[in-house]
């Protein structure tokens, strides 16, 4: 029996070449959206609504719905007047249990919706990568691994990442992806270094971090397996 | 002094990030467009015009102007009722001298009219690799290593030529861009194997070209510094 296909789409700018609807489409933005999202799940929240504009997550502020929180990011800063920021950190068991989060943030929420026509979206980040990996190789289907990168660009965690989960699960997948052996090459390279976290300090987006005073969301993105849920979005809702 | 900036964009559909007016752009497409530019013009082409559409390049043709060659390929492959391919073999000097060549390629090509806004476009490849180095070292400006691709996705050989250009001449640039990091790690890895031709084998593109029976184009591309030109696109030409 033939593989399925795995790929590796670096920049949400290239999604469009890829034909969603023949795949899973895992979405990875590691510093920070998906990797609050995991946390936020894994925690007790009913369920996250990702949600491109500041003004949309507002008006659902506004709305003042019992039971939902509001949070995000603009440029890794947290946007006033919403309720939290996007730190997987913030989102213990005693704010979000049994809450619904609408999440706002610059890069990871918006390549959420640009996958929307894909046959199944998945949540990915270092909190649940072994959940993640065990649900790709049981379901047996064509996977993209979506990288939200940095405003259309490239980065390093998130093709880390890529690469990560393609030295876990490649050999049950049919690999013919420049993308995913450079960001196999990258893993690997990254493996010589003390730690992922280590690895990443060379990252432009860590230095960005770095100057918010954002070094705890850092490490604890770095983290493996702290929160192993395997979230899906299926519009409106990422839920587990 | 500030060091200039160098970055690397990874593939054209991320091109449109950049403010291309500040930038030498260096547009790399080494599975063949800029090898063959570069081959071409050192044996005494007097320049070659890169030309986006097959109909447009089978015009120039049927105008029948003396002096004028037309060469090009999709997929790969020749374009019947073009005089030549895309194969910098094919470009001998009792081919090209004096010529002027129309070209038109699946990826280069189109490149090079993207970047059309750029304060500066030059031509690399592994070719030519040490005069572009050289040229931009002393140019002192902005530079953006722009990749062609594979119809819009990253590829291998381009992004390792752009880690090959960053370990040459990094230290003279201000380099805070992940897909530069990205490139300079692919490139380190690639030293640890017998050849860039050897370490290119795993690539996508390879496996497409090679079926074709291009390996000896392969191999020639791979070679550094056979053509040490600085091939200079000013629309509508490329001259040194």
């Amino acid at each position: 029996m033939n593989k399925p296909l795995l790929k590796t789409c670096l920049t949400p700018s290239a999604l469009s070449n890829y034909n969603l609807k023949d795949y899973t489409v895992v979405v990875i933005d590691i510093f920070r959206a998906t990797s609050t999202i995991s946390a936020a799940l894994d925690n007790g929240a009913k369920a996250v609504i990702p949600v491109e504009t500041v003004e949309e997550c507002m008006s659902i502020q506004n709305e003042n719905k019992a039971g939902i929180l509001t949070g995000g990011e603009r440029n890794g800063m947290v946007i006033p007047g919403l309720q939290y920021g996007n730190s997987p950190l913030e989102y213990k068991e005693d704010v979000v249990k049994d809450k619904i989060l609408a999440l706002t943030t610059t890069n990871g929420t918006k390549l959420l919706h640009k996958a929307i026509d894909a046959k199944e979206i998945i949540i990915g980040s270092f909190l649940n990568i072994d959940a993640l990996c065990e649900y790709l190789i049981l379901e047996e289907k064509n996977v993209i691994l979506a990288c939200a990168g940095w405003r259309g660009l490239v980065n390093l965690e998130d093709s880390l990442f890529a690469g990560a989960v393609i030295n876990k699960i490649g050999s049950k997948f049919d690999i013919s992806c420049d993308s995913s052996l450079i960001a196999l090459t990258l893993f690997r390279e990254s493996e010589n270094h003390k730690s992922i976290f280590d690895f990443l300090k060379t990252s432009a987006h860590f230095e960005r971090l770095k100057s918010f005073g954002l070094l705890a969301d850092i490490k604890y993105c770095c983290t493996p397996n702290t929160h192993p849920v395997v979230p899906k979005f299926k519009a409106p809702y990422i839920m587990i």
